[in-house]
């Protein structure tokens, strides 16, 4: 086909997936050595096990006209941040609020288009305005980590935690989330305690990882980040949309667990903690799909967009 | 500003920019250490010598409703496919043509619609519809290269050349330029010697490195990406557009050089072999920011956007 130069990439759309076991690497009925699977065979032979369900208590929705984005909280590496922006939903905060803020390559973001203005803006009723930050948490090695084998610009140490991307530096003590496509953070001013979740922004672009423990990171996009990234970029500075019209509006911000189970969005993501996650991983390492003249044998952790899919309805 | 939470990025718009030479990094006048420019200081304070103006000859203008995408071509690493993209452009194969693809996250895609319908495809005249691939080309030490610190997943050693990021194999005798944030390459299909330019694709998200020498790259968007990265994207696999009516039409594809003067749109790009450059590099590795809580120490060869402006009308 003249039309796919390029090999059929991870959608995060509806699958009729097939429900194979992993094929053996070794060698096939016939003798000959196999090669190893492409990423679609991975997905197609993966078992139910290698897949799991969002937890509707760290799962929100947030409707746009365009469609649902739906973001799971990080509850173990940003606890206090995770709590605050829960409250801040189930409160009503952000519901007729607005994306303010799409610059190209790097953040959309969304707030209080008056947070500025005392008299206009939306008060906070039981959530906190601000929390300290959670920049980084106490390193576990207790916690599943899947390392990645071929370093990082950035961190000593990066793989995947609980189905997040994340940095170790067992020197320091400490682990941390990163900023890859798709996260989702505190925005802040220049007080590192001055964020806490009444300003969110999620990734859009090349991963700014100097972005990484200056800014609280506590979920991930999983579905809908194309409502996101493809909006028309703002032309003020920094992306900020100039003109209240060209704010995006948020109908509203919903905890999964608060919506009736017959609207929520059946979804499953792969784990990261299974041997055939480290296959996917592998798959993408050195891509087997015929197109491929040039192995790369190498793989950022910021080109491992974690599987994830829609199960339909019963 | 609590508006304010990520410093000012580099915008590709217009600036008034000031002439200042580069102060010095060492010793203000009274005494104190000075902390090194910040990347608005390096801008505001660079010199005409720092910047240098698009060959017309090496530049295309890519023409859609929503404004102009100019494209600086590195006939220096892919000469056959510029030289076929150019006739390409100059026999008007492009006219009319459209945008068929825009997979979020990856690429998009312009290409004609009708190329797998002989009886409807457009004739191509003059220019050649394939090409043997041009993935890397010969080292040359002689070519300026201004190599970054910290290393790279995918590569021994890259960095910049000519204004185009780059990777060499010092070992392996080659060079090639590397798939970031708007390169523009050459679509093809299996078979390496089937691309030449008929489809073109512009990178729109995080740096695909995995297509590093599988896809002759030739040149890189230098403004406008704004109009590729924001398009809706395609629902079909791989993110083409299911509808006629989704597609985007180019107006034109012209070689700026045959655009009258006066409708060239007039633009510099910071040289990237200069100490200004180094500079820059070294104030995105370590944000001298007010904002900045940890300062990286490291940076991607992909969040290294090269400075670009328009310099107005005289």
């Amino acid at each position: 086909m003249h039309f796919g130069p390029f090999p059929r990439q991870l959608l995060s759309g509806l699958w009729l997936a097939l429900w194979f076991s992993l094929p053996s690497l070794a060698e096939s009925a016939d003798g000959k050595k196999k090669s190893p699977p492409t990423v679609a065979e991975i997905l197609d032979q993966s078992t139910p096990q290698n897949w799991r369900t969002l937890d509707p208590e760290n799962t929100l929705y947030m409707e746009l006209a365009r469609g649902r984005v739906i973001i799971e909280l990080a509850p173990d590496f940003a606890p206090a941040h995770v709590r605050n922006v829960k409250a801040l939903v189930r409160e009503g905060y952000f519901d007729g609020l607005a994306i303010v803020r799409a610059q190209d390559n790097y953040v959309v973001q969304w707030a209080d288009p008056n947070v500025e203005k005392p008299a206009l803006a939306r008060p906070i009723k039981t959530a906190s305005k601000t929390l300290p930050p959670e920049f980084d948490r106490t390193f576990d090695k207790r916690l599943p980590f899947t390392r990645l084998a071929d370093g990082d610009v950035y961190a000593r140490e990066v793989g995947f935690a609980e189905g997040f991307p994340v940095a170790r530096d067992r020197r320091k003590g400490k682990m941390w989330l990163i900023h890859t496509y798709g996260m989702v953070g505190a925005g802040r001013a220049n007080a590192p305690d001055s964020g806490g979740g009444p300003e969110m922004y999620a990734v859009i672009g090349q991963a700014p990882r100097h972005l990484d423990r200056n800014v609280t990171l506590f979920g991930r996009v999983i579905m809908g980040m194309e409502f996101l990234s493809a909006l028309p970029r703002g032309t003020g500075t920094m992306g900020f949309y100039e003109r209240e019209e060209q704010r995006v509006p948020i109908k509203s911000m919903r905890v999964a667990a608060d919506v009736p189970p017959e609207e929520r969005t059946p979804l499953e993501v792969m784990r990261t903690d299974t041997r055939t996650f480290q296959a996917f991983v592998e798959a993408r390492r050195n891509r087997q799909e015929e197109w491929f003249a040039t192995r790369a044998g190498r793989i950022d952790i910021s080109n491992i967009p974690i599987p994830s899919r829609s199960t339909g309805r019963p």
